[in-house]
């Protein structure tokens, strides 16, 4: 058993995993942790009144994430993902001392090791949005496991909204990842592994992939994040499913509608609780 | 002088308009009062921290809707017209309900007035966010003026993304506007006009006019707005330019630097204020 969790008692490994994140994007991370943990049950919190957060400030994120840390540990997690880029970008630290000695795993730095270690050439992509390219995130994790990488990254905003409208697979889609992608894969040295530095855009791998080709390797941060969770974690040995709660701040007829773009189970509003945070 | 400004006194003239937005987009609308008011000073608030009101609940719009009128009544303002055409559908009730006597003006009535004026058909075309378009605000107040029109709409999503990106002129914003507007343009008995019923789409009229032809009438909501106040409000008769205060709830350098896109001069962050609102 690792060293930092020895003081976890059995009964402790029947508790939730806490999710949260700035509202739906999160559920492919969701989606990604429950591949991995079967046998798990989950919390998910999506802060729908707020979304989103990757064009907010800091310290704005900041105040949401700790918000939502507060909410989440009311139901005695016993660890907590933050499954969104720009939250786990400026309130990881915030969450961490909150949630103290939990383990907490963030979108960023589990993906940049991946992408490290994925990549021959260490020339490493990014797509994010705003908030999370401005605040240089990326570039401090990958230059923490490797000096000698070199990243190109771009704010990929519109994605958001596209993911968030079903047009994940058309030629609006196409065009605007071109847009986006072309100046920074048609260049002599390209990077050969790109990290999809936003929950939503997993939506769009399809595409992607069949832009650059099977010799760029596409990291997910789910994906990413379950790896690390599985370092830390004492998992729960029971062979029953886990289940799954669902809570948002905004509409849950809303969320179930739109969850299907980002989640396989089709989701019933019934399923997903209404609560206020501010 | 109109029967219900009697009561305000020449010292109150002096007061400024407040104006209340989302966000950024309200800047069209602001935009459109200062050009129909130039003597007037204003305070304009932006909700950029909660920002945007278009994918929420009726409920949580109304609450934000509440909270930014209560802000700007601190201002000792003379008149409120509510820039966001989402807050005025969900909130506009509720702020006329706090600001009374004050004279309040929305998005949605304005421009179905001068819908319904502008078309000889009598059908009119609606863009919008999803939320105007789910509440069907548009069609009540259309029906209320003349009970024999007939609507087409269309929620626009993307259209706020494109936006806000800056990228109102291009290929991706010619094969959006397409894909949502052809629908309703391409059928035999087409609207003859057509109402942009979000403060972001002011932004895109040099191309939905080039789509669309001159033969279709484009609505504004700032523009049907400023025609609205001007028949309830007393107005400043000095001849010196008005003043205008910004107050944003996030980051006043963002907000300063994406201004440009919505609104001609430029504005300095050193004039915007932050201010917290929860």
């Amino acid at each position: 058993m690792p060293e930092n969790i020895k003081n976890i008692s059995n009964s402790d490994t029947d508790r939730p995993i806490g999710v949260f994140d700035s509202g739906i994007g999160g559920l492919t991370v969701l989606k990604a942790l429950q591949h991995h943990f079967p046998h798990e049950s989950f919390i998910y919190i999506g802060d729908t009144a707020r979304l989103p957060y990757g064009t907010k400030s800091p310290a704005t994120v900041a105040r949401y994430a700790e918000s939502l840390t507060t909410e989440i540990l009311r139901h005695e997690v016993k660890a907590v993902v933050v499954a969104c880029n720009t939250a786990s970008t400026h309130g990881l630290h915030a969450v961490k001392n909150l949630a103290s000695p939990l383990p907490v795993i963030g979108m960023i730095d589990p993906a940049a090791k991946a992408a490290i270690a994925a990549s021959r050439s260490k020339h490493i992509g990014v797509m994010a949005t705003s908030g999370t390219i401005k605040s240089n995130a990326y570039q401090t994790a990958l230059l923490q496991h490797n000096q000698n990488c070199k990243l190109s990254s771009v704010a990929c905003q519109i994605l958001v909204a596209l993911a968030e409208e079903g047009w994940a697979d058309d030629d609006i889609a196409r065009a605007t990842l071109h847009k986006y992608l072309d100046p920074i894969f048609h260049q002599a040295d390209a990077p050969d592994t790109l990290i999809l530095g936003c929950t939503h855009f997993p939506v769009f791998i399809p595409l992607i992939q069949e832009m650059l080709g099977h010799s760029v390797t596409l990291i997910n941060s789910g994906e990413a994040a379950s790896h690390d969770l599985l370092d830390v974690l004492e998992t729960n040995t029971k062979s029953t499913q886990g289940k799954t709660a669902f809570f948002v701040t905004d509409d849950p007829h809303r969320f179930a509608d739109n969850a299907a773009k980002f989640y396989d189970d089709r989701i019933s509003a019934d399923d997903v609780t209404l609560i206020d945070i501010r």
